[in-house]
């Protein structure tokens, strides 16, 4: 324990438009051994996800940015190997918010007690709480039964429907009886949606690069348009959506990957007009703003995964090193389902 | 009553772009006598309004489209002449839909009695009914309170402040003890918002001609943001407005005029992302859903009246002829408060 050391990833430079590696470095570290009320976590597998994005850039926002120099944040999962916090004992499996590194000292202030939890791998392996048991799995679930306000047997549009969000969409809408149809960008992704997450439709994107050709694919698979679509890209998604919406629909504004690197604005959607004869309701959400919802979620989840009614499918990179790639990757559409980087054993 | 005529305005051709004198023409006809269940109402004002540009297109809509050939119709008030129609007699000042005409022959279907109503002009002049306790009235009542759900206190920007519906929406917002800045196209018309609509600040947007300026002005104004954008006009307004708003803000999407009369597609706002780091909401209405709000909108605002807390502006037309400029002017900003046309006397 007292020769302990740590990889990790810190943020060396912030990026303008597109990240690249050279924003981010490799930095190893020795662990101390935890103080009264910490633990140390040897983290098994970390999530990337495209809201880090925001915290590179130096600016007001929901979650303070991250700090040249500093290590990164985010999700991830790992074993308890030591502990002076009377909550968790060794060997106990928890997920928590200090991902980017090998071995996380966790601290008992408020923030940390609020989002380090032991987990129950009986329902699913670990690294689902990074995905369809967390956080993406609850913004599923939020953006789509409150913000988005589904009823059963509405329809459906999800974009980037075969990510670590859209996944969850699907199923979540298909198991409330909608119809279901998902965007994704290869013919991969779109038999995976089919056959896993039992989509109606879906639509590789790559097919219909421009507005008109999206449009009217979406017009094709929609004949009496959408109550509820599930935004998680902008862009052309988000103006092809709003041509075709049904009176009184909803669009839940989840994420805009499209845009989230551009250093030029990008076009609206020349098209908003459509909120008045349509009396849309369009509405951004961040999931920390529905951590209520996570008793009804975890129930709700944990039935659909019993009943077999709730797949999900992992990109996983090897290795600390790779997690900047991890991250770029989003941007590409590299992962199918839940992006993460396996930064350790499984067992320790 | 066997000799009447009635001049009328007749929708010509459908307008491209905007409509111009040649879309409309006049045209007399004579009035037979009511038959069973109809009333003949010699109509005092009539009203033009935005929404009417839509129905000039042939197209699917809340509301259907105006035909060639046929008279317009719309809101307007006046007074009974002939009554066939046990709910109504001689002398009876209604409100009912049939403007665009001198004498309008009502009839007892459904639609009909639903939009014919006595009004009770102790409360307000008979010409008021098509504006602060009329349609417009109804519509800034519905819009600020139901769909922007302003809360007392709340900071309130509104665009086309100076407008039929925009002047109530500033009042109802100052009689809920909120902050509020109103836009409007002339000093005048910002004056008349101090020192009636009791806003607390105004900007003539025409000193504001780019993006940016009208961004820095809004923000200048609204220091800690906006809770409530009542939207009106679209264009730079709304990208302005979304770059100010604060932490769970609402846009009630009333109209867009701006826009009505684009044969291209305008540029969307490029900021629409803030819906998500922000949680805003914005929600499209039209004043026909918000029906149910009547009794609770004419109690209020018939105490706001009493109260010498709600007034307006009107700027009047004389002579049916004079419909089609009174509609073009509303693109033009002519109008300053309701705009209305005078086709016959106040008292027959």
């Amino acid at each position: 324990m007292s020769n302990l050391v740590s990889k990790e990833i810190r943020l060396k430079s912030r990026p303008e438009g597109m990240p690249t590696a050279a924003n981010f470095e490799l930095a190893e570290v020795k662990v101390a051994p935890p103080k009264a009320g910490e633990i140390l976590v040897r983290n098994a597998y970390m999530s990337v996800d495209p809201y880090m994005r925001g915290r590179m850039i130096e600016r007001e926002s929901y979650v303070p940015p991250f700090q040249i120099g500093e290590p990164l944040t985010g999700h991830a999962v790992g074993t308890v190997i030591a502990s002076e916090n009377p909550s968790f004992k060794t060997g106990d499996i928890v997920t928590h918010m200090l991902g980017w590194r090998e071995i996380a000292t966790i601290g008992s202030d408020p923030m940390s007690a609020l989002t380090t939890a032991k987990i129950d791998t009986a329902i699913a392996p670990m690294q689902a709480y990074l995905g369809t048991l967390g956080m993406p799995g609850l913004t599923a679930y939020a953006g789509l039964l409150r913000v988005g306000a589904l009823k059963e047997g509405e329809t459906v549009f999800v974009s980037a429907a075969s990510g670590a969000v859209g996944t969850v969409v699907c199923q979540i809408a298909k198991n409330k009886g909608c119809y279901v149809v998902g965007s994704a960008g290869s013919d991969d992704k779109c038999a995976w949606l089919k056959d896993k997450a039992r989509v109606d439709a879906t639509i590789n994107y790559k097919k219909f690069p421009s507005e008109a050709a999206l449009t009217a694919e979406v017009k094709r698979l929609f004949p009496k348009g959408i109550d509820v679509y599930f935004e998680n890209v902008g862009g052309i998604h988000l103006t092809a959506a709003l041509s075709n919406m049904r009176l009184k629909g909803r669009i839940a504004v989840c994420g805009m990957i499209e845009q989230y690197n551009n250093t030029q604005p990008a076009p609206g959607p020349w098209n908003i007009i459509m909120t008045i004869p349509l009396s849309l309701r369009i509405e951004g959400f961040i999931v920390s703003n529905h951590y209520d919802l996570l008793g009804d979620f975890l129930r709700d989840m944990g039935g659909w995964i019993k009943a077999g009614k709730m797949h999900w499918h992992e990109t996983v990179l090897e290795g600390i090193e790779k997690a900047p790639e991890a991250f770029l990757g989003l941007f590409k559409g590299s992962n199918f389902g839940k992006m993460l980087v396996k930064v350790g054993p499984e067992k320790v």
